[in-house]
């Protein structure tokens, strides 16, 4: 037997097999024994290490378990055979402390997130605790692919009482954002499907699709959304739209512009439109608009809904409404599929759905951002001259057109210096010709506190219109 | 003026603005009122309704909002153009009360879900109470794309310590379980990426490739797992593989295995392997197998990990461990990406983790698998003669052959018709040629309470050896 160069350690914090193991293991990947090599006996081992047979059997059975030896009957255990190894030594690195990043501005004008003053945390803390219940272990499963049955007849009827969405249960599929939904969408598509985005529109949806190898076209917008001759010489057999508030210009189309984009779709049974309703809660004056898939006759419009602005991103819950012929195709192609959504999570929204919560919330909400956006609005006409305004009847956020002589990069550099964000028009945009957005910004109001609004305005004010 | 048909509900549900706005609008749908054709002033048609002048105001807003009016100055309201409408009529039908369909077993071998007595639901009330905290307002944003950098430290300590995974909190990706993961991962890699698959292998993995479009091919195994012969001719650039504990056959590949297969990985830089650790905590005897991961000396492992086996599947929270060369391009390429984890849960997770709870958690159901386990294997012992069985030292499934004559088909069908559902083995192979699984099942028993598992096998056994 080789002189064993261990010493055990019978006061350390590994037992005395673990550090058998880890020796003998460190000797076998170091080269020390070699490939078919007998090792030592049990008994001679624990004869010399003056320890129990049990210790090294045990040490010996977790090296034979991970592949170190090969038990041989009668004969002993042997090094196994293996590929030269290099170097399989500790290499852990301590991990570190998250520092969290310094804030770069004092004033946001995001058009993400939601008023974080306002969350309903008590009524929210109540109906998880109330869907984190022994009782219905049903919910320790994975589910239905499409979300709980019961959470999507809520949403069934929030839709067609709140946004004439015409739907049953069954054509609704839960998911956790945007982005869920499309990677599902594309899997019912063909391969050679062509996508039609708004040019300017929300900046996530290029990258989604290209990231995820789809083929897209942006397309462009007047001042009631997508231009329907743009559709005539193009290849797009799918719209993404924004009927009821156009991200980022804020148009509302019309039932006009709405028949219209049905009619093409009406056209070719490949053809479909995507419509995004992202923030159609949040409406100020008169009803909502309704919903373009309410005037869909022939099963051609995925309504795409979401919580993220009616209750917070951070839940991460959204859903869609498949036209018929659609449901067919999930339920056929797509019944591997795991909902994303926590079934807790879903149980705790039907609960806050059913039992009225939800509604009051909204409301509460629609009346806190009005009064945000008449804050905003009365604002910049009393400190920002001359301005232009647009898209300010519906949404969580305004366009703003400056004319003081400065370009959109200067705008938001200027504003920056000042701790100030906003957001210029240009990005949105899939080229950067589009001259006549040079001057234009976008300020989101829903994540500001109504009391910063108008502070974070005279700091504009002073970017802008200097008075030295 | 046109005669007026309407007759205002002035008792009913709907205020009168509404009833006006809804009679309007389906005069002009249904032709009543043609295009460009003028509306009865404001004035008139209050004073013909007898309602006040607001009330008519209201409801020519909410139309010519929608686009069905147009208001031109001192000239008053006229129908606005638009294509032929065919039918904008309601056609709501009732949403149905869900039904939930009648258990078809009496008895489920399922190798999907957990014990379902055995979930912390106090505990996990508990953390989540304090998850949603109005103070922690950071909460209600998108957050980080990757997750929660607490829950990422979190679970980088968790498979330094348990897993022998090498790994920084920023190389850590959440998220929602094995399909957001890999559709990110296929993001990650090149479109042209020919994936290798178990075969037999887990089931989803190609119904997802398949589905996404991606490029895979299945590979053959032997007793140790994949066998690297199969990749010296084949295009294959990434490989899936379960080596904790394979999936479905239960094997764990040794250590020289593990060897040559990232030397495989090492011959080329486009190559890598993906871990998937599914149900590596549960490990009867011994010491858990250190991951594929911690063997790693050139950034070629993928790891994946999940909290479905260990917590439940119903929370959706699994994650990945980039090598860095992959965390490069995330970061690049999928900044756009949200973490579909509620932030809400994620926090609560971390607090799990924190306070020492997941380990407690971890080592009961450790305990509760292991007697559930023991109990299944005595009662095939006693009541299925000649019955061989495989996989059983880890996980939560168990690879049972018996030997009664009958072959696959007839020992799921059988053991149906007495309400027990067992899971054939062929049906985890890509072709269907493999005889030698026909008479083979596989018997998961996570979800199955331990006081029925013997009633069970009892079953078993008068579907399988009738002593008729």
């Amino acid at each position: 037997m080789k002189h064993v160069l261990l010493q055990l350690e019978r006061k350390g914090t590994m037992n005395l097999s673990d550090q058998i193991y880890s020796w003998m293991r460190s000797e076998i990947t170091c080269g020390n024994f070699s490939c078919n090599e007998k090792l030592p006996s049990k008994r001679k081992l624990a004869a010399s290490l003056q320890c129990s047979l049990n210790t090294v059997q045990a040490a010996y059975d977790q090296l034979a378990d991970e592949g170190y030896l090969i038990s041989r009957e009668k004969s002993g255990y042997f090094v196994a055979e293996m590929d030269g190894v290099v170097d399989l030594g500790e290499r852990f690195q301590d991990i570190p402390k998250h520092i969290p990043l310094q804030q770069r501005f004092d004033y946001d004008f995001s058009y993400q997130g939601v008023d974080r003053e306002r969350f309903p945390f008590a009524r929210w803390r109540k109906v998880m605790r109330e869907g984190i219940n022994g009782d219905d272990t049903d919910l320790l499963g994975v589910g239905n692919p499409k979300g709980q049955v019961g959470l999507r007849s809520s949403i069934a009827r929030y839709l067609r009482y709140s946004r004439g969405v015409v739907c049953l249960p069954e054509q609704i599929v839960v998911s956790s954002g945007t982005e869920s939904l499309l990677q599902l969408i594309m899997q019912l598509f063909e391969a050679s499907t062509v996508y039609g985005i708004e040019n300017p529109g929300y900046e996530k949806l290029s990258l989604l699709f290209r990231s995820n190898r789809a083929r897209y076209t942006p397309l462009p917008l007047d001042e009631q959304g997508l231009l329907p001759e743009s559709l005539e010489q193009s290849p797009v057999d799918v719209i993404c739209i924004t009927p009821s508030h156009q991200f980022p210009t804020g148009c509302i189309m019309p039932i006009g512009r709405r028949i219209q984009l049905l009619n093409w779709a009406y056209g070719n049974t490949g053809r479909f439109i995507i419509e995004d309703d992202y923030d159609s809660e949040f409406r100020y004056s008169g009803n909502p608009i309704p919903s373009l898939q309410g005037l869909d006759r022939q099963g051609t419009v995925v309504y795409l809904g979401s919580f993220s602005k009616s209750l917070s991103p951070a839940l991460r819950i959204s859903y869609m409404v498949l036209p018929e012929k659609l449901v067919g195709i999930f339920d056929e192609k797509l019944n591997f599929h795991v909902c994303p959504v926590p079934t807790f999570e879903q149980k705790a929204l039907q609960e806050f759905m059913d039992s009225g919560q939800f509604e009051r919330h909204l409301n509460r909400m629609r009346n806190t951002y009005g009064r945000k956006r008449e804050t905003l609005v009365s604002a910049i006409r009393d400190m920002l001259p001359g301005s232009e305004i647009d898209g300010v009847a519906a949404g969580l956020h305004i366009v703003l057109h400056v004319y003081n002589g400065m370009d959109e990069t200067e705008l938001v550099s200027s504003a920056e210096k000042n701790r100030v964000k906003v957001y210029g028009m240009s990005r949105y945009y899939s080229d950067l010709s589009k001259q006549e957005t040079t001057n234009t910004v976008l300020l989101g109001y829903s994540t500001m506190g109504i009391d910063d609004i108008g502070k974070a305005v005279s700091l504009l004010r002073d970017s802008w219109f200097p008075t030295t």
